[in-house]
This record gives C-alpha cells, sequence and structure tokens, in this order.
C-alpha cells in the first residue's frame, strides 16, 4: 500500500472516524483504523462494533493495499504535520512509514483481515432527514434517555415513524421527552439507537456540509449516509414503553409563563438544592404568581415568577435538575405547564401545536 | 450592615477575591470573603494565609457592618442574579438577605471577628513595574519552579533587583529559567515568591486596567497594589541556590536555529517519548543539520532541523517536556543552543542579548 495526501484532508477524516474508537476494549484492533488504499481513493474505517464509521477521500494510490494504525498514535503525528503532502506506504512486517517534508515515522500496524467487516446493508427503506431538524432532534430528547446501562432499551431514544409524523422519545423513569415533527411516510416503523451513539452521529453531522442525512433501515442495523461519510451503527432490540399510555389526558391547572425567566429562577433555587435531597426546589402556584423557594443547612431562597393560571393552585416540589435540562433545550419564549395534583406528572408543553411534550415526575414534599 | 450595589461591579470584585479561597482548608472561615460596608465603600477580603486579596468598591452603604460568607454560595448567587441593584443585609443571628428583583435569599454567615488579619504593611521599598512586563517575566520562569511542596524555596520563583536589572529565576532541579530586565534599582534586593501564588497573580492583573504594578516589599511579605486591589502573600524564607553558580561560562557548540521549526519537530518526536522513560528524544548535531530521533515499542521517528553550527558536533538526549516548555514561552523567531558535551547542561539564549537564559539538563543516552 502507498498513497499521498493533503495532511488537512487526511487529518479532517481521521478526526471524523476517531470518533468510532473506543479506549474501553479488551480487542487490541478496535483501537486502530482501517486503512484501505484503491483506485485513487483512501477508505478509514473505524468501529466499536456498536458504531462503525468509514470516511472516503480522494487520494493518489501509487500501490493498493491495506492496514490498520493506531488510531491515537495515527492521529496525533498527522495532526502535528505541516499543511503538505503526505506519502504513507506499508512496507514490509506490518510496518507503515509517514513521510512528510523533513519528518519521518516508521509505525507498527496490524494485519487488516483481522479488522471486524461492517457489514453492508440491503436498502430496503431510506428515510431522508434534514440535518439540521436530525440534529435538533436529538438535542431535544437524548438528554432524558436512561444512562444507566442496566436498564435495557431506556439508554436508547426511540425514532418512531407514523403516517404523518417523525417522533422522538426518550425516558429515564423519572422524566420523558417526547418530539414530533410533521412528516409524510410511506411505512410505519420503530426503531431505538443508544442515546450516546446519537449524541456522536450529531457531532459527525455537524462536521459535514450535506443538507440532509438519508437513514437506511434494517431490522438489527441502521446505517447513516452522508457525503464520503456512513455511519454504521447496531439498533437496540426490545421492546419501548407505550409512551403514548403514560402522557396524563386531562389536566385541572395550566400554567402559561415566560421560559427565560423560569429557567432563572430555578436556576437560582437550585443552588440550595441537594443532591442527596433530590435536587428539590419547591414550587407554589396561586393565581397570577409562582413562588419557587428552597432550603438547605446554609440559607434558603424565595423565587417570584409572574405567571397565568388556568385552575386551581397547588404546591409541587421537583428535582431541578430535570426541569433545568428541560428547560435548556426549548427555544420557546413562552411556555405552558399542565398540572393535576401535587403528587401526579407535570408537562411542559408548548403554547399551540404539539412539536413537544415533556413529562417530569414530581418529588413528594413532605406533609403531602 | 446594608448595602446596595450592582449585580455586575459584586459579581467582578467576588470573582477577583476569591482566586485566594481555597477549599482544601481545614479551617472553615477560610472558605469565606470577609464583606466590609462602610464610608460608602464595601471591601471584600479572603485569604488562604499564604495569599490575601481585598478589593474595594463603591456602594451605597446605609448601615455599616461586617460580616463573613460562604465564598462558593455568595459568588453564585450574585453571579446568577441579573443585572441590577443589589440589596445586602445582615440580619440578626448571622443572617444574611440578598434581594434583586424578584428573588430573595437568606444565607449563613460567619462571625467576622473570627476572619484572620491580613495586616498592615510598611511601606519601606516600593518597586513600580510594567504590568505587561510583571506577566511576561512569571510567565517566562514560573513553569520552570518545583512541584513537589517538599523541596523547599525551589517551588519559589527568585526575583533579584540588582543595580542594573530585575532578574527572575527558577528552577526545579532539571532545569532553569532566568531572565533579566534592565531596570535602574536604587537597593539591591531578594525575594522569593511561590510559582503558584505568582500564578495567581499574573491572571488578578490581567483583569484590572493598570498600566503598573506597585510592589511594596517586606522581609516576610510582599503587598502588590493595584486599583482598588491590594495583594498580600507570604514570602518564601530560605536561601536561593547560587543560580550564576551553575551557569556554564563556556561553551563548545553553539547552534543557531529557527524556534518555531525546532519546537514542532520536537513536539513530533515527542509522541514516541514515554514518561516512563525520561520522555527521551535524542538530538544529532552535525555540521548544519540536526537530527531528532525518539522510538518506542510503537514505532519511531526521525526529524530534520537546519540549523547552523559553530564548533564540534554531538549527540545529546534531553526530556522532550523540558524542551518543549522553553521553546513554548520564547517568543524570538530565532535561538541559540549553547552545549559542551552530551552529558553537560545545554542552554537556550537569545541570538543577542541577555534577556533570558534557560538551562536544561540532558538525559544519558545509553552507550554515552
Amino acid at each position: 500500500m502507498k498513497f499521498t495526501c493533503n495532511q488537512q484532508i487526511l487529518s479532517k477524516a481521521i478526526n471524523t472516524v476517531s470518533k468510532a474508537v473506543t479506549n474501553r476494549t479488551t480487542i487490541p484492533i478496535l483501537k486502530g483504523i482501517l486503512l484501505r488504499a484503491k483506485d485513487n481513493t483512501l477508505t478509514l474505517t473505524a468501529s466499536d462494533l456498536d458504531l462503525s464509521i468509514e470516511k472516503i477521500i480522494e487520494t493518489h494510490v501509487s500501490e493498493e493495499g491495506e492496514t490498520v494504525v493506531l488510531s491515537r498514535l495515527f492521529s496525533e503525528i498527522i495532526r502535528k504535520l505541516p499543511n503538505e503532502e503526505i506519502t504513507v506506504e506499508l512496507k514490509e512486517d506490518n510496518n507503515l512509514t509517514i513521510e512528510c517534508s523533513s519528518s519521518q515515522f516508521n509505525i507498527v500496524c496490524f494485519p487488516a483481515d483481522e479488522f471486524p467487516n461492517i457489514g453492508e446493508i440491503e436498502e430496503k427503506s431510506k428515510l431522508v432527514l434534514n440535518r439540521e431538524l436530525f440534529k435538533e432532534m436529538i438535542r431535544k430528547t437524548s438528554f432524558a434517555a436512561s444512562l444507566d446501562e442496566s436498564k435495557g432499551v431506556i439508554v436508547g431514544v426511540l425514532i418512531e415513524l407514523e403516517e404523518n409524523s417523525l417522533n422522538m422519545i426518550a425516558l429515564d423513569g423519572f422524566r420523558m421527552a417526547v418530539v414530533k415533527e410533521d412528516m409524510k411516510n410511506s411505512e410505519e416503523k420503530k426503531i431505538i439507537i443508544a442515546s450516546k451513539i446519537l449524541s456522536e452521529i450529531s457531532k459527525i453531522i455537524s462536521e459535514v456540509e450535506d443538507e440532509n442525512v438519508g437513514i437506511i433501515l434494517d431490522n438489527k442495523k441502521a446505517v447513516v449516509i452522508l457525503e464520503g461519510t456512513r455511519i454504521v451503527l447496531r439498533l437496540l432490540e426490545g421492546e419501548f414503553i407505550k409512551y403514548k399510555d403514560i402522557l396524563p389526558k386531562e389536566c385541572k391547572t395550566t400554567v402559561t409563563l415566560n421560559k427565560g425567566d423560569f429557567l432563572e429562577s430555578i436556576e437560582r433555587a437550585s443552588l440550595f438544592a441537594k443532591e442527596g435531597k433530590n435536587n428539590l426546589v419547591k414550587l407554589s402556584i396561586s393565581g397570577n404568581d409562582m413562588t419557587i423557594t428552597s432550603r438547605s443547612e446554609e440559607g434558603n431562597v424565595k423565587e417570584n415568577v409572574m405567571i397565568s393560571t388556568d385552575g386551581e393552585g397547588l404546591d409541587i416540589g421537583f428535582n431541578s435538575k430535570y426541569l433545568i435540562d428541560v428547560l435548556k433545550v426549548i427555544e420557546e419564549d413562552e411556555i405552558k405547564l399542565e398540572l393535576n395534583t401535587g403528587v401526579s406528572p407535570c408537562l411542559v408543553k408548548p403554547i399551540e401545536g404539539n412539536q413537544f411534550v415533556y413529562l417530569i415526575l414530581p418529588v413528594r414534599l413532605s406533609g403531602n
């Protein structure tokens, strides 16, 4: 194998695929990047078995071939070279030489045939999504997925294709995010993708210039197709909770308020909210006034937020972290809260439409 | 105590003094900031006993008094309040109320009389330094001081006033930094300030607008005077090494080279330099060519740097970290290295003048 490539282009490609490299693996070859030079293109591939990224760049190939290089070392070498032509050549005994300007490196490689095959996928159904929309939907849901790997599919985000909408749903047992986008779909489908994989995908699609992202779905895998980049990911298998059933259908109290003011007040109140005490903040809703209070041995705080209320007043406690997480991803200036009692879930919704619903379980206040 | 103050001004003042707050103390009151309201000024003071910072801001004081607030909590509360007027009032039982817009906080305070007195200092001799120059001299020396608290005064930087120059010197047993600035001084003096305190001072003087920094020297303390800010610091006591005696007076080989090229080559070579092996890189100097080599079980590297040599060629090994640290703080494009043998110290100097000298001990190469 021998190819010549510009330093900037090669460095950017390494940066993309290395997002799939894990250092927590016991399989040494997974710390590597597969380099395959053929037909004047270089294909770089990295994989942690759950997520694989393949990037194709144009290069001058004078000898076809393939090998696997240690990702960390290769990436640092290429990054620190000057912006000039780099010549990479595989010599005997799995030795790779990298030459650029006045630098010459020799690095030890792994045989390419030990690298896992990331596999092909049959293009049965392809979903085309606007890149910015997909990123936004990931941002607005993935934070709510469980971080606890033992909890099964709820470490993932459910992507649900319905006849007239694309829905993304995540939950962790304490809160739930449901985001909806109007879209005609020829077939209904549900897949679950691990939240941390979606976050990596979000980073990768931020770096490309494609307007749309193609997603090919299979039963066990999905492939995200971008210009020059292919991301193959393993789907989570299992039954996702029937989320529609847990969304309350009615509410006794609706509160309309300014999201920015509410977020700032909750953030200040949370200065006294302690993790050991569920980060408890108490909301007291009465007429056009909401007071938010919190206390610890260090002191206490009382915040007033102007609201408009439709229905009965009530007192309710929340883990401030869950409120803050939700309010931070909402872009709308005005939102509404739908409440029933001090021990029933609270919904956070837009004033109009159904593009999102967040559900947050309350923390029981002593005395309730 | 009761005062009213703008949020931005108070927040900035807290940020300055909190640099002297340590969380690693067993004395609870040192986690606090002393607030003293008097004559329409608020004085904020924090101290870790080695470093004390006092900041005076104008406020409207309606009741004089003093108290001590927990730095972390007070700082977060004030930072998160809107940019409006804040009213702070000390109530009974060491309770402090903070009111701003629709927020009301109560925090528990410490009695002010338990706070250590940072002390006055007699203005025997005052040194006036240009702020940017002082910051530069700190940046160019403090990295070379020892990090090992058990090593006595070498955790500090020696500041030496000579008749015609101000010198700053730091060393850690493996390398030494000597920086010199021409300056007339009426008296000769030597003080040693802990490197980590100098780094804090450097941050504080970056935030002010003063052109000059006044330093009042005492035997055991120094006070840095800025507009509205006073920094009192404990000097390190002990005899600093006679650094002039360890600078070699002669050299057999002088190498002149481009600093940027040299730094980049050393950084690339250091990718194979391992901490367990002293980060070893080997320099082979011969005529107009220097080759830098390094190897590990992962591979090896050879870098060529164009140089001009006056004297004999030689091979010498270095801990790449020490070379990189020095080359990063030097601004000059061209520098010279003065060498004797492969086991004697190397000096890094400007092409002309004596504004800096860095000494680096070599690592013995196997076979030397």
